[in-house]
């Protein structure tokens, strides 16, 4: 049985993630800078759903016990993270849902000279890891709230085994995932999270998301 | 009655919007390099429709003519259409639809320097001119063949007048705009593109595009 990380699983959307992942069943390991922050927030889990799998480690820790490790840290602290995990992620699928926000102009596009932080991210890896970009464009309160999620997630990745098995897991999560081209196109989906704060803000749209339409009522995948 | 100009008309998105804009009764310049070619497409458009209010003029001169251009030109076209309609856009409203596609890698995602061909392109027109970025994300196809479009108007402008301007226009011919931030946002509609024409592809989804989606079903404009 596949085993998961969260890194950054005490944030919000890495909190969503593995409530979501934990409602299916699987072992999720929450990665934190503090392991004991990590361990609190599993424990916490636990009480709500007793039979979660669910434990709390430091990064490193939760990235070598992990079969697939998503990366839900602040843009602030994504350099850093990757760099710690690098070994203990060799060979494995990392999710990247990393947005290059920058506070306080969140609402205001800023990727970096690369073109995407995902981009960026998948250079300190190296090539020995199958990076695949997602979840830019989900709110984590719609993702914690469980039940139906509104909103499509744009997967970018240059392994297309990598981003199959990413989708199809999104997939039993609730979320429906369109595989939109190379890890490059991260950019997309980066740089609509800022369009989705000002959407929030000028529409009181609650948390707006986006989804794909087409010729076709369902992909053909 | 304001007066438009579309540069770049005799194209494929640009002719779209030229049918729409006449389709409700609006007085249209087709501006292009070749004037013999906009005055040819004008005159097609006569005979499908004698009520038209069309023409065909050269770059510059169809933009003088107008209150409002949109900008619908190739990429590599971009820079020098904008130089030639510099002088007579200032103080108008300008509409740029552009996308830095770089053939023949158009599933590919390459933003320039600045993050933004619009903001590039709002740079050499200058600080005269109210400029708007929007159009990038609807097919040609669609928009040419008449009636609803299941696909959202990304539009971005620190103008906010100017932007009210132009989402209320897009209303009257059947898009549903949303103001997404300030013209540097513009990144995202551009970056979405790529991403489209992958999904075009990768799924068959006929023209694909995105729409907003959030609490309330209905915006608050």
């Amino acid at each position: 049985m596949t085993i998961y990380a969260v890194l950054g699983g005490t944030g919000d959307l890495g909190g969503a993630l593995v409530r979501r992942l934990s409602a299916i069943g699987r072992e999720v390991w929450i990665g934190s800078r503090d392991p004991a922050k990590a361990a609190a927030a599993a424990a916490l889990l636990s009480e709500e759903f007793p039979d979660a799998k669910v434990g709390g480690l430091g990064l490193a820790e939760a990235a070598a016990a992990a079969d697939i490790c998503f990366v839900t840290v602040p843009y602030a602290a994504h350099a850093d993270t990757l760099a710690q995990v690098r070994d203990a992620v060799q060979g494995k699928i990392v999710v990247d849902a990393t947005v290059p926000l920058k506070p306080p102009a969140v609402g205001r596009v800023q990727l970096p000279a690369s073109g995407s932080a995902v981009v960026d991210g998948a250079a300190i890896l190296g090539e020995g890891v199958r990076v695949v970009s997602a979840l830019q464009n989900v709110g984590a309160e719609k993702l914690a709230r469980g039940g139906d999620i509104n909103a499509d997630v744009l997967i970018a990745g240059d392994d297309a085994e990598a981003v199959e098995v990413v989708r199809a897991l999104l997939a039993e999560i609730g979320l429906r995932g369109w595989h939109v081209g190379p890890l490059a196109n991260s950019a997309a989906a980066e740089a609509m999270t800022s369009v989705l704060i000002q959407l929030n803000r000028r529409y009181k749209l609650g948390q707006a998301g986006i989804v794909v339409t087409g010729k076709f009522e369902a992909p053909k995948t």
